[in-house]
């Protein structure tokens, strides 16, 4: 068709057919001042830079990331950052590929409740490798997070739900947008460059669903954070895209979407924040099977129940837990999963039910099969989503009910920062031992004095 | 939701759950032996080589490709693969990426007409930086052209005319299929592991027509390619894609298109050959101009015109051409590109309209101009777009029709080897020179003949 013209950009002067909306967001992420972003919105960013750290450290070694590292190594690059859990460094853009997979592997990345984007992934794992390469402050790190955090989330919450109905991995489309964000807020580009980073972010936003339960789903979240540092990268080369790539006629919204809300992109903008939606996963499994897990958990924790002391448990759950988690007779690991009666069960005997409590030994474990066995699912459509009834039958005679409403993890039932670090270093203490990890959350929770993110990087590889 | 399961990659085992569809492309696509392509078939392939080589290697030094090539470089890679018409080298998939920007920034590459894909700039721009890299001989880079044109054009007309209206640029979209086809063939991938390479590229296929019009429409292209050839070797590598990407419930043709006719993706298949629907185009610009351009060219070439004869020449053409190249007063090269009195023009008085024809001093010459207000245009809903009507009066009273039923370079009006080579020095002769542009259009028409592709690469760098 037409070739395209050679206008090169000018980084003072917002093209004047930028929409309204991407012009007042891209304002507001390149001009708000790190000192004015509220404290508690870093604290969350800081909260979420540990998730992080655990989830992308906890599964390095998983095939996913290896063979992609493997790949990548085997056509070289300047070695500007860390792949997190290991000694080897790559190129800004395959760190952030590679970590931003491994971090999502175990699907234990955070959440914004509202979109189930898993908005952290694809911001760190572009805006670390970024800071590590081209130098950043731990506070420029977390402005970087939140102000991504923010955008992504909201055009999460403009195309949510048509666009993940239709198919569209959330992580894969909208995080995009969010790591090209959190990067060209690192490289300090201007307004008039921000909307050529999102327009290339955005017209590189990819992910099917189809790839739910194959390693590709893994994948997804490291090409957002690959293609939106290579944005931030490009428009800061003066590479331009088109005015309008968001609402602009054959743009984003209406080529990846039925429908789209674009108010909510700016509708209060600077005045609430996302991130407080922020879902921090307190098991390692789907996120369906969180409020029985909670509600076996207090049984124990609560009421001194033993596994010995349960005749029966009965689980009212809200249907899609016996959907997609109904494995009665899981035989190895990843199964174990799959089985919201195996989760209860482990979650009883050892108080709770992290990576390391699926193993493939420990769901065929004869006093785990004989609690099991104790355990009854009723579904009901009374049962949100994010509750469940537990009811036990004990064999002394007493009954017990557990309701529960709010699953921990969720905005109305946060985890505290200590059982953020409990979860982070169930991930991280084998892969970098306890001491190399207590190192790391203790810089994570003093990040925002660090004058770069070297010594993060540093704790966050294996010595020798 | 639910991790991934682990499961490694069978080289020699289909997944049973493969669709018969991907199931039959994907063993044609791996393996059809070279030697039983039809020869006619590989010649096209071969012509394709010819005008990619042309179109890359003429906008080298363009906006475009220098940004990304600058931007990739400061992160570095091993030196595996050629940017083509310069003497830099750069890791296979970034050479992929400049590569492919290169050929379509004029938007003068090839295009397979019943669906507007520019099919071969994503498969050579692949294919010959991995064949350059991994080895590969000049048959296996021709045919593994020919496999990828038939599998990314098939898909085309899968999802054509839906697809594209939504808004998808189908060279970024089905053109990455294409890319993973290729490198997948030049890697040898078993028939098992081609539908981790389709899933992997399916899933990344990306590209608004938003950016029609933006320097970032020529990015898709050169997408395409990376990400093709990306998908190919984390296929090889052990990467595990969804069995059906392309068809199943949340795969590409469901999430990217409101309807598919999956029955053309093997009707036919290794009897009728999409590349026969081929167009090279001969003009550089809109392919709405090439009817009218050839109408008035005729007048010169076959009935003796010169532009002083013509009182005034009145062109019948679809109202495309008006609506797109409408601009009666283009003032630089690029504004030139959509005037068709000014291509017509220049075409009369110089014989022809390729890229050296569309300069900012011949928009503004006296003699084009003054042909220029003698030529009018009008629009008819009469004419398909694929034709012209030229009635010219001459000065000496004569009144002469030419009627163009097929613009040259379509299917129906092919140009021959020689006016391809002519193109393909006016692209490459002001970069390269004329003595070694001879020598890498010849080692082109020989290249099935060649053991590796460094004699063709030594020959698209420029000397020193």
């Amino acid at each position: 068709m037409a070739p395209e013209p050679a206008t090169t950009q000018d980084p003072d002067t917002m093209d004047e057919r930028v929409s309204a909306a991407t012009r007042e967001l891209a304002t507001f992420v390149s001009r708000t001042r790190t000192e004015d972003l509220p404290a508690d919105v870093l604290h969350e960013s800081k909260r979420c830079l540990l998730d992080f750290f655990g989830t992308a450290i906890g599964a390095v070694h998983e095939e996913a990331p290896t063979i992609v590292a493997r790949t990548m190594q085997a056509m070289g690059g300047q070695p500007q950052a860390a792949v997190l859990g290991t000694t080897a460094r790559l190129r800004a853009t395959d760190a952030a590929l590679v970590n931003g997979i491994s971090a999502h592997v175990f699907d234990f990345d955070d959440t914004h409740i509202p979109t189930i984007l898993h908005p952290t992934t694809p911001l760190y794992a572009s805006g670390l490798a970024l800071a590590e390469w081209r130098g950043g402050t731990g506070a420029d790190l977390l402005a970087a997070h939140a102000l991504g955090y923010e955008l992504s989330a909201r055009v999460s919450v403009a195309l949510y739900p048509e666009h993940y109905d239709i198919g569209w991995h959330m992580t894969g489309t909208t995080g995009t947008l969010g790591a090209a964000t959190a990067s060209a807020r690192l490289l300090g580009l201007s307004p008039a460059l921000m909307p050529h980073a999102l327009g290339l972010a955005a017209t590189q936003a990819a992910g099917h669903r189809e790839q739910f339960g194959a390693m590709t789903k893994s994948f997804h979240a490291g090409h957002a954070a690959e293609a939106g540092l290579l944005s931030a990268l490009l428009a800061e080369g003066g590479y331009v895209a088109a005015p309008d790539s968001l609402e602009g006629r054959r743009g984003m919204f209406s080529v990846m979407s039925t429908r789209s809300t674009p108010e909510d992109l700016t509708s209060g903008l600077g005045d609430r924040w996302e991130i407080f939606r922020n879902g921090i996963k307190p098991y390692a499994c789907g996120v369906v099977t969180h409020p029985p897990i909670d509600s076996v958990r207090s049984l124990g924790s609560e009421h001194g129940v033993r596994p010995e002391d349960v005749e029966s448990i009965e689980l009212q759950v809200h249907p899609l837990v016996a959907e997609l988690t109904g494995k009665t007779n899981p035989l190895t690991a990843l199964e174990g999963k799959f089985s919201v009666q195996f989760a209860c069960s482990i979650a009883l005997i050892e108080g709770t039910a992290r990576e390391r409590q699926f193993t493939d030994a420990n769901v065929v474990r004869p006093d785990v099969r004989s609690l099991m066995s104790r355990i009854s699912v009723v579904p009901s459509d009374q049962v949100p989503h994010e509750a469940a009834i537990a009811t036990a039958r004990l064999t002394d005679g007493r009954e017990l009910t557990i309701r529960v409403d709010a699953a921990t993890g969720t905005p109305g039932n946060r985890i505290s920062d200590e059982e953020l670090q409990e979860k982070f270093h169930d991930l991280v203490d084998g892969i970098l031992g306890r001491e190399r990890a207590e190192l790391l959350a203790t810089r994570v929770w003093q990040v925002d004095r660090a004058t770069s993110v070297a010594d993060l990087i540093a704790a966050a590889t294996p010595a020798g």
